[in-house]
């Protein structure tokens, strides 16, 4: 007699987003345009050359047969890749998939199945989800505020780390230091790492490494994942690449070795076409357009900072601002006052995780203009409210 | 400290691709140009109108942002898909995905850990990989000859086995009692049905229902997947769909509720463009155009079927001929007789599990030119064998 799987029932209810919907829903037709800073998704077009890749691509398929691609990923692509990003490593450490959710959603398969997690809270909802699923045993690192909201390595035993880094909801990333000292715990440990870091794009401050493996020995215990859903806005299309290093063991067993077992086993890679794309965006042209969308976004962020008006987190090396909700506000509140004096979206940070609670996260994905809009309505609610 | 899943250590070892490529590799230059029968990739370009139609919303990206879009598939082939395939349905009962390796792959999860699979020997090996590494208890169930390679429901207690009809590599279909008493034998015991039906675009005969749901009572039990690989020329272009029933439950637990909260944690959907192009599958122009190529598989197949000269079984509702290697071969003789004297690939059967030694799978995927070509060299170098 078939049963479900019984680890679906401790899942969280997503229920801050239905709670959002119908809130939104209930407002009807505002007096001025709705701006939403809830999403975490481009708010720009797709470059014309990576565009432009993916229909020749499609054309030349037409032309000349083109069947299964490997599971793994094209060689153009993840030599691309390796060329403009990982120069240390070689092509065949870098993994082609359909985005870094996927990724994350799945990496622990390669793990002994009674294998201990942890996960940031607040953290994106995949890592604890799939962990869930799984029935592994979780840890919840809680991000404290007098801590910068970057947590330090666990007392506890745990195998897998998941570190969103910059961080996604936070808007904060972890530093050479911070970076540092988790590498070493987790050599010391026998860890491993998985670095979340699609928002490398995003990175600013001098203090930060675009990347885990500029932290010695971090080859040995971090898996690396980056996307171009951001960098080169292709939310829509599904490109992601995963880093994991040849010498990174689990016992006796090679993980890059594992990995590709499964990949083949599971999958059967991403489009020709997509592929085409994305490795379109290394080119100077590419590079040109994508950089320009992400400087907007970046400008968007430097706007709401500079003129919030408000306490808040994050969003110089990464495209959220946490904010602390203001006294006497409580999230729902909070979110109820941006609704309807000032039209705008924003998510209550506990949709994110116990711990996001008494902070909210905006997102800047979206137009300089919108940005200023934004801050000049939360303003100007806020004199008429205090 | 990070152990590796040890259940990745029962895979069995792919080692028969390996001898075939090591083979192949010493063959050097053949004197006249080889003709592999051992693929099962389509042979021929991408139709037009759906490569059109993945350009034209490639391009309408770059003019209009278009971001994430649902995790379980856009509407708009979902409905496309249930109009034309699954009119008893609601478009919500299918799910979209980048593959039915995918689909088949992951189905398991929302199962209870301690579920037991029941797989074809021999079968397309995703099946038995996924469940090995998740940890799962197989029953193999052996296709014999004697019962027509397809096999009855088995005594031994399973909760989820896998059905693919028409069946590769074997290229036989379960006809409509052979399904019924699956049908029958899964509502008594409650187990769950599913439906690799990835080939069904290549069905022919009147007693072999095109699709699971034509048996009564189907919609409680099974999950039936299809893909746009094979039917519509996509296998580099990684698109396909699962249909689950809201009727199917697991213990008191719906099947597609678990599934779509998967999906939703898990995924984010297939690219756009692929899916406009799959959506243009369904157009009077579409279905021209791949239906000549399916046509043309179909007519390769029948040529291997009239000219082999050797016992076989299979090729009339699937791309694939199970042929029964004759005496005194054995499988890797015979192999070597078809590469040397033919200058020919196929595959021996023991490739897709320990019950299809014995057999040899030759696909059809090709030119009807070739698959004259290949049956003439047969014939004379069995002529001068014999």
């Amino acid at each position: 007699m078939a049963r479900p799987n019984p680890f679906f029932k401790q899942l969280r209810k997503s229920y801050i987003f239905t709670q959002i919907e119908e809130r939104v829903a209930r407002l009807g037709t505002p007096p001025r345009p709705l701006i939403n800073l809830g999403v975490g998704d481009i708010a720009l077009p797709l470059a014309p050359t990576l565009a432009h890749a993916i229909e020749e691509a499609t054309e030349e398929m037409t032309k000349k047969r083109r069947g299964y691609g490997p599971s793994e990923g094209y060689l153009f692509l993840k030599e691309a890749i390796q060329k403009a990003e990982y120069p240390g490593f070689s092509p065949e450490e870098i993994f082609i998939s359909d985005g870094t959710n996927t990724d994350a959603s799945s990496i622990h398969e390669i793990f002994a199945p009674d294998c201990r997690v942890a996960v940031f809270d607040p953290s994106y909802p995949a890592y604890l989800d799939s962990a869930i699923m799984a029935g592994k045993e979780v840890v919840l690192l809680p991000c404290k505020e007098e801590e910068g909201f970057c947590p330090k390595p666990p007392q506890t035993p745990v195998d897998l780390v998941y570190l969103c880094t910059p961080c996604n909801p936070t808007g904060v990333a972890l530093n050479r230091a911070q970076l540092t000292e988790w590498v070493e715990w987790a050599r010391k440990v026998g860890a491993v790492l998985a670095i979340d870091n699609v928002y490398n794009c995003f990175v600013t401050s001098k203090d930060v490494p675009g990347s885990i493996y500029e932290i010695e020995g971090a080859d040995e215990v971090a898996i690396e994942m980056r996307s171009f859903s951001k960098a080169a806005g292709f939310t829509g299309l599904r490109c992601a690449y995963m880093v994991i290093p040849k010498k990174l063991m689990l016992g006796g067993s090679s993980a890059h070795a594992l990995w590709y077992r499964r990949v083949q086993a599971k999958t059967n890679g991403v489009a020709y076409p997509i592929q085409r794309g994305a490795a379109a965006f290394f080119t100077p042209e590419g590079q040109k357009e994508t950089r320009a969308q992400i400087e907007i976004y970046k400008s968007a962020a430097r706007v709401l900072r500079s003129d919030l008006g408000l306490e808040f987190f994050g969003g110089i090396d990464a495209p959220y601002i946490w904010l602390k909700i203001p006294d006497p506000f409580t999230a729902w509140e909070f979110f109820d006052f941006l609704l309807h004096e000032c039209q705008l979206i924003a998510i209550p940070g506990e949709g994110f995780g116990q711990a996001g609670s008494g902070y909210m996260r905006f997102s800047c994905f979206n137009t300089v203009e919108n940005a200023a809009e934004a801050t000049k309505r939360i303003a100007h609610a806020l004199r008429a409210r205090l």
